[in-house]
């Protein structure tokens, strides 16, 4: 595992990006950081080879999946090698020199101003200002010598940009988790990958769902997680999204999803990989 | 249907809110109209009978799941009795003397700022500023007379507040719908019911899912929506949201219904209602 460390790993946002965070707490502290602009830049930079590997937000327990990162999945040929879940934690961010009372405007990317609008909305008069990234918005006010603005952001954004937190976990909810994929452009499943996620389509007739998750139920294939997505253009198909436990290295998976085959329109492996059994 | 017409209904957001439109092409135009701050308010006004109705949005096919909306289904004593699809388009909404070139700033709801990302992007040097509402984005602009600033709202709002369009649907995605739920507070499915709402959560043992689907599937009964959601802080229970095809008036439903009060731990039927059928 010494040589994962010398990796680069992209993910998307600036330096002290909660995804920064995730990507420090998979591969350990000896990584070298390719920020990206955005979430499809990162999928690019692993699929041209710049980067040996991604991270990137899937689901959040408050503002749900991430569809665009499962329309990427699909998109582009990466599989998932590993997945994180990380407790988020925002934090009101200022100058050194600044007071709480001070503070006039708010910088942060749009999610999590909606995750913290219940404390923004009690200091009365302060602008909140939308923002393209949550560590972004600490460089910014950094920068511009902003010294009536605050940002939310991780405590590592306000650790690289030497700036102070003037309030500590200032989300609404306290349990927040957001959970974050590993990428790599490869085709084979890493070592105990025991969890699979996969996309499939049905053709929407009654029992098309209850048939195809029979092929995991008869063989004890336990499921993580189901979601259903209908197609827009198309109607009356759905997309499905569902983790299970196991490995198509183990012959009851391979066999349950050459049965789903059978009975899918469509259907995708994103990839296997070892569980991150903490919560959520 | 024309005593209909004098409810007052509920909905989140300043007037020309996406929720109004949805209240409107709902009910018709002779409604009385309840602006309130937050979701939670909306509920509260139904259950305390202010208003006749309120309406919600649940699902947007871009960011997934209003989970809050289903935790305050959980919590009020409301049931859902219709449904509405409503494609979303965003506008730059300005002064009627105001030029393009001349915004400096654009202010929306975070949602809405995420959504037009991509167009905002485009426009070097432009403020985006976070609101708690789209509508009462173009309130604040027209009331603070600022003629260097646009807001991103409906065509409703534009209208409302007399403000002129200067770019029409600019939404990156330009199949961007949301679906509204019309809550009462009654225990009466209305006439036509055709479509079952339901929350339910399962001991996480192998197969569980599959056995809570046959409850539907060997009685032909077609789902429109499956969703899981960990339950925080209870790791391994899961949330399962459901929509079915069919109401608890039809023996084969309440049938089906019974079966799976046997199998979960956890059920409560959120109302049946006459399903939207237009896309999505």
């Amino acid at each position: 595992m010494s040589k994962r460390n010398s990796h680069w790993v992209a993910f998307q946002g600036e330096r002290g990006a909660y995804s920064e965070i995730a990507a420090r707490r998979f591969f350990g502290e000896g990584i070298k950081l390719l920020p990206r602009e955005s979430f499809d830049l990162v999928f690019k930079s692993v699929e041209s080879q710049k980067a040996d590997a991604g991270i990137v937000p899937i689901e959040n327990s408050q503002a749900g999946c991430i569809h665009q990162n499962y329309d990427l999945l699909l998109k582009h040929r990466l599989r998932i090698v590993g997945e994180l879940n990380l407790r988020v934690e925002h934090n009101l961010i200022g100058h050194p020199g600044t007071a709480l009372g001070s503070i006039q405007m708010i910088f942060s990317h749009p999610q999590a101003l909606m995750q913290c609008q219940g404390s923004t909305a009690k200091l009365k008069g302060v602008k909140i200002i939308a923002a393209y990234d949550t560590a972004g918005s600490v460089k910014k006010i950094k920068e511009e010598k902003l010294l009536n603005a605050g940002a939310i952001a991780s405590e590592l954004a306000a650790e690289i940009y030497g700036m102070k937190i003037l309030k500590k976990g200032i989300q609404d909810n306290p349990e927040n988790f957001t959970r974050f994929l590993v990428l790599r452009k490869t085709q084979k499943p890493p070592r105990g990958a025991n969890k699979t996620s996969l996309v499939f389509s049905l053709m929407n007739v009654p029992g098309a769902l209850f048939r195809s998750l029979s092929a995991f139920a008869l063989r004890d294939i336990d499921l993580y997680k189901i979601e259903s997505r209908p197609l827009h253009g198309t109607p009356w198909e759905y997309f499905f999204y569902i983790d299970f436990a196991g490995s198509p290295s183990e012959p009851n998976c391979r066999n349950a999803l050459e049965n789903l085959r059978e009975i899918a329109t469509f259907m995708k492996v994103l990839g296997s990989y070892p569980r991150d059994a903490r919560k959520p």
